[in-house]
């Protein structure tokens, strides 16, 4: 068993979170406080662990679980921070957004953004206005999965720090290259590689074959990709319907998409 | 322009919406009054049209947004019921759970539960433990586009009247036919058909030949599939990964291995 009160003596000033630290971290979970500290918050084991791994992301302050000191001690001692604190359930759900599995809160700097590379002989995504937070985060999941390494959101797509992006991403955006830009700017400047839409008046994705490197531009929730944009897409792709409905949800139709261009690269048996 | 006043006056009593009315629609946001009341609420232009044309569901009150009534007003005029009123955006966000977009708020009786029937040639999902209300929305709209008609939930699944899984569904309850039961008295009871897992550690989809007709088992977010069930499963099945990631979202990975059946029943071309 570890003993806490020895552990934390030794290596950390406080053991009980100043109520300073409550207040700053309560107030990171708004947009305008992260953009103007330029950090933000994450939760949850395999987020926290994943950014950790990343050098890009400098971790800054830290509460954790009990149960998290007692299965990740290593980590926490490899770290140099001061700012590490023990926190409970209440403290825990407190200041974060999930509703169980309390264990870490770390409060992480925002990285310089990467220069825009566009990969070549892969897709790289393109998100239009994409409002639910738990979409963005499971798009970025599933982009990384997919291997795609570069995703480009219009600058009305939900914020990438937004706590439930970072929760629903489980880790993913410490391994993908995120940029906001301006998107019809964006087409114009990078139209040499095929430009790809989702749209459910498209062409069935089963019946084209999908290039090895392109844009794959997914649209927003309810109103998909913006009038402005459309002029920019070179094919419309749509996903075959085998049943009843008027769409699919935003990130299902990221992974079936990237499914389908991955297998028809790596051929069905 | 619609007269309202007119229309209202001539078609129902009342154009403000009773206190104890707000009262019982507010408490319908409690798991244990929809299931004492056998009620349940539903927001959203395209969910409430589509219960609208089901007649399983019988639709009991209404609060509408003058522009919801503009747009159905056939719709609205169709309805033999009296509890209809107006209500502005501040009710409609106080009695929902949308944060944009708000138009319409149904309460509707829970029907009686189907006979439950296994279709052949067809898979049907069965899913293990699904905690998260906008995942199971979203698999149900996602079984429905891919025309599945039956979904077996294990009790500790969650409930289907709550009201992000009626949201994240866009409609798909009214299509779909939802069993909650003990699974393994269920996989006991139907193992005449091939019962496959969803497992990180199973053989990769694109490497087996999937049968025309089997359940599809999706487990927990956190745990996949219970220990308890694990033996039933006859082949457990993997999404191939071509990137970075643990694991994919449960919706995700439903949709991916429902559009790989559609496909081998549909070569690529």
């Amino acid at each position: 068993m570890i003993q806490y009160n020895e552990f934390f003596r030794e290596k950390f000033l406080f053991n009980t979170i100043p109520k300073n630290q409550i207040k700053y971290i309560s107030q990171l979970k708004q947009k305008k406080n992260r953009t103007e500290e330029k950090k933000f918050l994450v939760e949850g084991e395999k987020n926290v662990i994943a950014l950790y791994h990343n050098t890009r992301y400098i971790i800054e302050t830290l509460i954790i679980h009990p149960s998290f000191l007692a299965k990740h001690k290593k980590i926490i001692q490899s770290l140099s921070i001061k700012k590490i604190w023990l926190g409970d359930a209440v403290v825990l759900s407190r200041l974060g957004h999930l509703t169980t599995n309390y264990q870490i809160i770390a409060v992480v700097k925002m990285p310089i953004v990467e220069k825009l590379i566009i990969p070549k002989n892969s897709c790289t995504l393109v998100l239009d206005n994409i409002q639910d937070p738990g979409n963005l985060g499971t798009i970025l999941r599933t982009a990384c999965w997919y291997g795609i390494q570069t995703v480009i959101c219009s600058k009305n797509t939900v914020e990438l720090y937004n706590p439930k992006v970072i929760q629903a991403s489980m880790g993913a955006i410490a391994q993908l290259s995120v940029h906001y830009v301006h998107l019809s700017n964006f087409f114009t400047q990078h139209n040499t590689l095929p430009i790809l839409g989702a749209c459910p008046q498209g062409t069935p994705l089963t019946t084209i074959d999908l290039p090895d490197s392109f844009f794959l531009v997914i649209g927003n929730e309810s109103h998909g990709i913006h009038p402005e944009h459309i002029p920019y897409i070179h094919q419309k792709i749509a996903i075959p319907k085998y049943g009843i409905g008027n769409s699919l949800n935003a990130g299902i139709a990221t992974a079936v998409i990237c499914h389908h261009w991955r297998i028809k690269q790596t051929p069905l048996i």
